[in-house]
């Protein structure tokens, strides 16, 4: 089937199109309102996109379906993703307690500081824990709008089962937000259960949110088989779990000036990561016993996180991980070998795969 | 058209049902991850319905198209709202700081003890406000896929735009509800303003939550002409002025016995409502700087109530506030009569009106 294959920057710059005319159309409609003016207007000035790579794999499973590029529906599929994430990161954030968020201060922190510089009559921390709710609910509703838009748009039976779909990765991802947060709150003292966890998180949040069901959302859009969305869906899980592994090793063992964020902050943070997690299960009681002490400190230094690299490196763990990594890479390589893909699609996913186990999403 | 009416408390029992089928589906799937079955249970034992006073509108709208009573598409979309209303009283609560909802714990207040008593490693408040945010992410999720699942079964041309109707009804309302929040955060000292905003929270907040979307929610799904969607709007927006209007005039001057709620909490909690921002319009300055005084005060007594509840009354306000309630009520019964019902469903409008009027939502 000859596709008319646009280029990718522009795909992904349609996508931003289309999430600003959805925000600036709420947005527009309600500014009339004084006491609402000032959230709606952070709103709309609150960066878009950062590497949209959700909405690259959602153009990927829908091409991987033979649906045709630069469709309308497949755009604003996309761009319902995208502005899902928007949604996701502010409520994240506010969990968090992040302060800046692709370099624009987060909602609650904006929030916190208007409410103090307006002389307001709650406490700055609940306006701001209010403000960082709500807008998260309305941009999760917005997103729902335009795939509710894009189902509008789309003649393949599947059509009808888009927003179930889109709320079936929605509710997964929180509940593996929620389980990552758990999972911190009450570590377990069993290695095994601690690995089983961890594997657990990245199941519901990276793989889910990240990976898989973008993909599947794409293919599900443009009528995919049955079998088709099976390949796929074992290839998000492949490439989230290659990326969140070799995400949480650079976290560790990663150039600072490579990954943009402090080099051992996911220890001083106590993360327990796959590789942690196999760390403590290879470690001798005394190495593990100095690992415990030393996770979550928030002041761990430069020597401390070389004693625990030291460790994970001794332990084994770090050659089961890297192995690990390999072998999902190997798994996804060998589904896309099986998914006859045509040539120009067949790159696009090869890049994907490059850009996801390579870099942050 | 002969319809095959079911009892009301019957449809409202399948509605329950299917609620709690749909949290149980979801839950049972992730039971399995020992860190998030507490959250899991804790939500699986909430109480559901209240009065289910949205569900009741779902289906009035959905009879009013001509619809066929007891349908298992109209059973799911009405489950789909009253799930929806799950998710928003428990970021509501979380944001109002309430301790009980129905009777039972809210979200927050739950998750805050659970991790004390766990020895949870994060604090207990981050904790509680994290499992709030989530859980009402995943309620608002498995609303729309309910809604999702109903647009499926139906064969009207308008269930495709039923997410999309969906979509609007939940950006509207969390908009009302930061409004809400904003006008208590700054309240205007422009008394004209302050009557602009508290209709501006009515519009958006009761009246598209508790009314108008429900409504025509319905008679979207039952294939409802344009004329009758409008028409449904007029009304909703009526009833849920009256309905408002009646719940903040019985808090400063109801029985507590009867509504079930401290009399002159509003007061305490300085709630701007429609009949305080007409009183301060009507006041002399004399009277105004005395209700300014004591509005917001949590200890506020008895005979305070009473010097507030005089001036209401002599301002005139109480008596304006009256008649708009009247006025509203006179709408809705004028809109009622021109929707060419059938006797059974004339009748159970005339009932949802008295409902609503008259009592709490």
């Amino acid at each position: 089937m000859p596709q008319d294959f646009v280029d990718s920057t522009l795909f992904l710059q349609q996508v931003s199109d289309v999430c600003q005319q959805q925000r600036w159309r709420f947005c527009q409609h309600y500014q009339e309102f004084p006491a609402g003016r000032a959230l709606l207007e952070f709103a709309l000035a609150m960066p878009l996109g950062g590497k949209q790579i959700r909405a690259a794999l959602v153009r990927a499973g829908w091409l991987a379906a033979g649906g045709p590029d630069a469709d309308p529906a497949l755009i604003k599929l996309a761009a319902a993703v995208e502005l899902y994430q928007v949604s996701a990161l502010i409520h994240d954030d506010l969990i968090d307690q992040a302060n800046t968020r692709r370099g624009f201060q987060t909602t609650h922190t904006w929030a916190a500081k208007w409410h103090r510089q307006q002389d307001g009559q709650l406490t700055d921390q609940l306006f701001a824990m209010a403000s960082a709710v709500l807008l998260g609910d309305i941009y999760l509703s917005l997103a729902d709008d335009l795939c509710g838009q894009a189902a509008r748009e789309l003649d393949s039976s599947a059509s009808i089962s888009l927003n179930q779909a889109f709320a079936h990765m929605t509710s997964q991802v929180a509940l593996g937000q929620y389980l990552d947060v758990a999972t911190a709150a009450f570590p377990s003292l069993d290695p095994e259960v601690s690995l089983h966890l961890a594997k657990d998180v990245i199941t519901n949040k990276t793989v889910s949110y990240s990976a898989l069901h973008p993909l599947r959302l794409g293919a599900l859009a443009a009528g995919g088989s049955k079998q088709l969305l099976e390949k796929l869906s074992q290839l998000g899980k492949a490439w989230g779990f290659a990326f969140q592994l070799r995400d949480d090793q650079l976290g560790i063992f990663g150039d600072e000036k490579e990954t943009g964020k402090p080099t051992g902050d996911d220890l001083r943070e106590g993360k327990r990561t796959v590789l942690i997690a196999l760390t403590l299960k290879n470690a001798s009681e005394t190495q593990r016993e100095l690992i415990l002490g030393l996770l979550g400190k928030a002041d761990l230094d430069d020597s401390q996180i070389a004693q625990i690299r030291q460790i994970i490196k001794e332990s084994g763990a770090y050659a089961q991980h890297e192995a690990l990594i390999d072998s999902y890479a190997k798994t996804a390589q060998n589904v896309i070998s099986q998914l006859e893909l045509s040539p120009q699609v067949l790159e696009l996913f090869e890049k994907l795969g490059q850009q996801i186990t390579s870099r942050r999403l």
